[in-house]
């Protein structure tokens, strides 16, 4: 049905009707007192979001800008970094690390499965003469559903002395990332996602110590030259024209995020994991991630006797309900549920009930009719 | 008054209603085949706009990112360039040239005066070994209100065999850019300007000529490798998340010019143009650049008896208009009249209007009350 559109993907996410009528408004003149206003409340709220009292920076790119922006203005071409990969976004570190003449080293973990802490203390151990200068890696990792366990690595590489580089894309907002209070040196993010405003928007957060690697690195930059960014910031401005209308979509949903308050946001993300899986569960399907690193943004089911993409063209041709595919090698294997955003209960038991009708209208039957829809509810009641 | 700001500036430009209330709507997945639509159909648009069979790239960024776009996926660390400056965005592109380590030879003109180009035929035809990879330039200079001899430049720059790379920011959607008929080898625009809608979006024309000179350039890149946009348009899709919203906004917008045509657009602009240029002589303000080299997008004026920026105050505290004022070294000395994209005789009529209504309460008298709207009036009837 026309417009009729249901976002159950990783980002793009759902829009709250205020933030997208809050883009309608008229572009002011970016270097107008009005806009001043605009940056220093977005900022302050930015900080807030992030838990951090150091500089958040916004940038006008995709969510891979801010990550490439993590890169080239803390580095130079040679340095040793460790990259550590368990998924599609994990691999987009070590190109962009490539492409910027890095010398990479490496820490895996199957897809699915997160970074193990402890292979990545062993590798900063054993850099006794601290040739690594950053530790680079994804909290939610977007193409498995798999939440690395950020705090930890982050102690192990603050005991170290590098710069923690963190793509935060799917778990700001989502889930707890307090910069300040982990160490976390830089971290990016982007719009369409946590942030519940249409993509656009790059988000970098720099601590002190990462300023302090800013002043000797040498990879060139220019468009993504953090400092200009900072400078600007003093000034509540932009090096470069922002795009205006999607600050009004960022102040408009910074504002209904800080009313909902951080731990909500964060229990309302865990709760709505736990009835995913939870009714994922009753279905009898494979969970592709196992509870206990389950992302807050994203669940990845790998359905063995019903096709992947076959469940998702049910529920994009009968329910209007768009859900993810699997990316690369996944792709055809796995369906990704995002419950990222705007995202309530409701969503959920719909997404779940579309997904019954779709076992059902595919023959799938080892499950009892209703039994995921029960087992999301049960679980959002509690 | 509240919300009832009228952008007479260079950019943002004032966005069309329907243009707005476009991008007021829900995103849709960017991996989706109705976004592949959207992506096909703005694409040909943009070819149609600027005149080209080439590939013209979208990218989420302000005009800057397409100009650095425009610099690092055609060179190499080294190479020989020759910047071509008359204004602040000139300089721009000398800084981006030396960020990239670019051997940086210059041609310069005064501010407010145009680029020789027998001064750059004469660099050319220096350059018997051809060491010069690429001519950089400015066409419209949005700080003084300047176009420059694209065309015959243009041609120059073929006889050499270098590659032009051009900032067509405040020109394309203005005046005519023919870009294959010219033979222009890479061409950087942004949204928020001729193309009528918010910042956000840039693009970059390349022809096969800068495709070939792609394949050989080293410097370093990802987020803005345009290599990974034409691979990912050869699907009609991106590379990373595009701002899906912006995109509802430039099929909004790119039908409202293939309606109006592009020599109508481009003699709407040439007669609002006229029209400001003849009532700021009436109000016997001077002119910062000649009638000859009037930059169809934006008129700077250099007032001397009465101080530039009280006259911009007057105009936005009493009536709501933002005119632009001078940049660096200007500020201060001009006032910049932005008649670009969406806007209308009657936009430079009130224009005029209010700028005559502040020199009077300002205390400037050198003028007969109404000759500025008369002048501007007789013009608009032509």
């Amino acid at each position: 049905m026309e417009d009729k559109l249901m976002l159950m993907i990783p980002g793009p996410t759902p829009v709250p009707e205020q933030v997208l009528l809050a883009m309608a408004k008229h572009p002011i003149g970016h270097r107008s007192a009005d806009f001043s206003r605009l940056v220093a409340d977005t900022t302050a709220g930015l900080k807030w979001l992030h838990q951090t009292t150091g500089n958040v920076l916004v940038l006008c790119s995709s969510g891979t800008g801010a990550m490439e922006a993590g890169i080239i203005n803390f580095l130079s071409a040679g340095d040793r970094v460790l990259c550590c990969e368990n998924g599609k976004f994990g691999e987009r570190w070590v190109k962009l690390a490539q492409a910027f003449g890095l010398d990479v080293d490496l820490v895996q973990a199957p897809w699915g499965k997160p970074l193990d802490p402890e292979a990545i203390r062993a590798k900063l151990e054993a850099d006794t003469d601290k040739q690594i200068k950053a530790v680079i890696l994804t909290h939610s990792e977007t193409s498995t559903g798999v939440i690395n366990d950020l705090e930890t690595i982050s102690g192990y590489i603050r005991a170290h002395g590098a710069l923690s580089i963190v793509d935060a894309v799917t778990s700001l907002g989502a889930a707890n990332v307090p910069i300040d209070a982990w160490g976390l040196d830089v971290v990016a993010s982007g719009s369409q996602k946590g942030y519940m405003i249409p993509p656009g928007l790059g988000f970098v957060a720099v601590s002190d110590r990462a300023w302090k690697a800013y002043e000797t690195a040498t990879l060139p930059k220019f468009y993504l030259d953090l400092g200009k960014y900072r400078k600007a910031a003093q000034k509540d401005s932009n090096p470069f024209t922002p795009p205006v209308n999607l600050y009004y979509a960022l102040d408009a949903a910074l504002k209904i995020m800080q009313r909902e308050g951080l731990e909500n946001i964060f229990a309302r993300h865990a709760k709505l994991t736990r009835a995913t899986r939870a009714a994922i569960k009753a279905l009898n399907l494979p969970l592709y991630a196992a509870d206990e690193v389950g992302s807050p943004a994203i669940t990845a089911v790998a359905p063995v006797e019903v096709a992947a993409e076959d469940i998702r063209s049910f529920t994009k041709k009968h329910f209007d309900i768009l859900l993810a595919g699997g990316q690369d090698d996944l792709k055809g294997k796995i369906f990704r549920i995002g419950h990222l955003g705007f995202v309530s209960g409701r969503d959920v038991l719909t997404a779940i009930a579309a997904i019954e009708a779709a076992l059902t209208g595919l023959g799938y039957s080892n499950f009892t009719s209703g039994a995921g829809v029960a087992a999301a509810a049960a679980e959002l009641a509690k």
